[in-house]
C-alpha cells in the first residue's frame, strides 16, 4: 500500500470530522458566516509565510539536488505567485493587504504553523512530508466534497474553485507522490511520519473550527 | 528600567487576566474540579520534556562559557530532578507515570512548546530568554497571588507551596537577571523580545484556561 | 561608513594575500596548472549545492516578506540556473557531471561550506549576511584584478569574463545593498558581523590555496 | 554485527594512518615537539566547547526521556568537569585560561567543529551519534596503542593515561552501546551514519596532522 493511502486511513475520521465541520457545510452552500470566512482568509494569509518556510527548510534537509529543487521551487512560488494570489483573493472580499499584514496569529494558528516550523527543524525529511501532506490532501478533498454537496453558485464559490482547479489538484499530486517517495524511502520512519500526519491532520481540523467560532485569545 | 521590567509592565493586562482566571481563583481557595486540575498536571508534564529541550537549545546558542554552563544546568536540571519531583506530585493526586507518559497534548500544549521550540531554533538568545520568562515569573506571581487570596490549607496548598518556595525564588530571580542583562547587551532585540514574551504571556493564560476547560481535540 | 565598506576594511589584509596568491596570479595569466584549476571547478559545484542551502535558510530566518522572498529567490537561481552553468562551465574543461557529483569534499571545503551552515543555523540574518559576503565580493574584486594583471585571452578566461560580468555585477551590489542594510538594522550585531566576515574570508583564501596544492586528506 | 563494529571495520585503514602518525607515535614515546602538543592542546580546548554543543544538541533531538537525560549529561558533564580537567592539564603544560580562551580555531578545528554541529542541526540522532562515536573511540584505541609502543614515562604520560584510565574506558563503552543503539532501531540510517563517521574519522587524523605541523591559516 503507498504511503499517502496508509496516511489517509490512519486519517479517516479526522476527515470525515472535517468533511462534517459547519464551516465546511456551510461554505459548500454558500450560507456561511461573512465574518467567519474573512476570519479564515486572514489566518490562512498568516499560516502561508510560514509553509513557505516550511518548504525552504524540507528543500534544505534533501540529501539529492532534485529534490532540493523541488521543495525549495515550491517555497519560491508560495512567495512569488501565492502570496499574491492570496491577496487579490482577500482583496474580493474587501480585506486589504494592510488588514492582512496587521492580523495577529490566533492560537490555532500559532499551534498549527510553530508544530510543522518545529517539525522541518528537527524532524526528518519524511516526518515534515507527512506534517505538510494534509494541508494539500485536505483541501483537495474537502473541495471535492463541497462540490458533491452543493452546485449552486454563491460568494464561497472561488474557493471551491480554487482547490479543485488543475493547478492544485497537480500540486497534490506531486505531494502525494512525495510522501509515497519517503515513504519507501525510509521505512524506519514511518511511525513519526503517521504521528506527523495525524497532528497536522487534526490541526486542520482546528483551523475550520478556529475560523467557524471567530477564535481569539480571550483577552 | 530594566528589562524585566519593561517586558512585565507591557504584559500587565495578561498578568491580570491571569490572576482573575477561574482555574486560578478556585485552585487558591480549593474549590477547584479534581478533573481540571488533574488535566493541569498532565500537560505540564508534556510541557516539561519540551522545556527542558529550549534550556539546551539556549545553551548551545549561548557565546560565552559560563551562560553555556548555566542554561545546560537548567535544561539538565529539570531532566534530573524536577520530571522526577513532578511525577511523585502527580502520584500524590493519584495520576500514575503511566498515566502522564500516555497523556496525549492538547492543542494549546502543542501551541505554547511548539512556540517555544520554533522560537528556540529560529529566535536570538535574547529573544529566547524573553520566551521563557512568563512562565518563570508568572508562576512566582500568580502563586504570591494565591497566598494573598486564601490562606486555609486543602487538597491544592502543595501547588502553591511548590511556586512561593524559595528555591523556586531563587530560579525566578536567576532568570530574571538572564532578562535583564539579555535587554542590556542586544538592544536590536527589544521588539523581539517583547513580541516572544508576550505570546508567552498569552499563551500561559491559555493554559489555565486549557485546564479549566478540559480543552481536547473536539474529535 | 557602510557595513560593507566597514568589513572590507577589516579584511583588507586577507584581500591583498588572495590577490596575491598564486592560483590568482597564474590563472589571471593563463599559466594555472590546468589540474588545480579542475580541483577548483569541482570543489565550488560541491560548495554551490551547500550554499542554495544557506540562502534557504537565510530566506527562513527574515521576518519581512519582501526579505524572504529575495533570499529564497537567490537559492532558487543557484539551483535552477547556477547549477546548470556550472555543469555546463565544468564540460568545456572536459569534466563530466559523474565526475562533479563524485568528488569528495577536500577539508578546505569541508570547513568553509560546514562553518556557512552553521553559521545559517545558529546565527542572526544580519550575521548570515557577513558571512556569505566574501564569496560575492571576493570573487569580484579578484577577477577586476585579474582583468588589471593581464588581458590576453587564454583557457581561464571564461572565468575571468563570469566574475566581471555586468549580471555577477549586480549579484554583488545586491549582496552588497543587503549587508549594509543588515549593518544598520542590527547594530548589536557588528562584532558578530566582523567575526563572521573575517572566517569567512579566510576560507576563501584557503580555497585558492586549497585548489592550488591540490589538497586532499593525505590517508 | 553490532553498528560500532560495522563502522570500525569501514574506518579501519584510517585507524592506522592515526596510529601511524608521527605525533601519536612521537608522543607516545616522549619525543614529540613541545609546541606541537601545546598547539594540540590549545584547539581541544577550543573543540571541546563546540562538543558540549553537539551533545546538548543530540540530547533536544532524542525521544524518550533517559536517553534525552543522558545525552544533556553529557552535556553538562563536560562543561561542569571536563573543561576545568582540560584548564588544569593544560596549567600543567604551562599554557593559561587566557591563552586558552584567546586561542584562534585552525581551519582543520573550524572543519571538524563544524562539520559536527551541522549534522547536529541537520541529521538524525543515529547520525549525529556516528558523527561523535570516533572521537570517544578513537582516543581510547590510539592511548591503548601508545601503551602498547612504550611504557616508560615522560612528559606526556598524563595525555596516555587520561585516555586509558577506566572512567574514560566507560564513557566510550556507553558511547558505543549507543551507536549500537542507534544502529539496530535505524536501519535506513546506515548509509548516513557510515558517511559520518568516516568523515569525523577523517578530521580526527586531520586534527593530529594540524598539531603536528603547527597548522595556521598562512595569513
Amino acid at each position: 500500500m503507498a504511503g499517502s493511502d496508509h496516511l489517509l486511513d490512519a486519517g479517516e475520521s479526522i476527515w470525515q470530522a472535517q468533511k462534517a465541520h459547519p464551516f465546511v457545510v456551510e461554505l459548500a452552500d454558500g450560507s456561511l458566516d461573512r465574518a467567519a470566512f474573512e476570519h479564515w482568509v486572514k489566518q490562512d494569509y498568516r499560516y502561508l509565510q510560514d509553509y513557505a518556510r516550511l518548504w525552504a527548510l524540507a528543500g534544505t534537509k534533501a540529501r539529492d539536488e532534485t529534490t532540493m529543487t523541488d521543495l525549495l521551487g515550491v517555497a519560491h512560488n508560495i512567495l512569488e505567485t501565492e502570496m499574491d494570489l492570496h491577496r487579490s483573493f482577500a482583496a474580493d472580499y474587501g480585506i486589504s493587504r494592510d488588514e492582512l499584514e496587521a492580523t495577529e496569529k490566533t492560537p490555532t494558528c500559532v499551534a498549527y504553523t510553530n508544530f510543522l516550523l518545529r517539525t522541518a527543524y528537527e524532524g526528518s525529511l519524511a516526518e515534515i512530508a507527512a506534517a505538510l501532506y494534509p494541508c494539500m490532501q485536505g483541501y483537495l478533498d474537502i473541495a471535492d466534497h463541497m462540490v458533491e454537496l452543493v452546485d449552486d453558485t454563491h460568494e464561497y464559490t472561488p474557493f471551491v474553485e480554487t482547490y479543485t482547479s488543475d493547478e492544485f489538484r497537480e500540486d497534490v499530486a506531486w505531494g502525494r507522490a512525495f510522501v509515497d517517495d519517503c515513504w519507501e524511502r525510509y521505512p524506519g520512519e514511518h511511525k513519526a511520519m503517521e504521528e506527523a500526519f495525524l497532528t497536522s491532520a487534526k490541526l486542520e481540523y482546528r483551523f475550520w473550527e478556529m475560523a467557524y467560532s471567530e477564535e481569539g485569545w480571550g483577552l
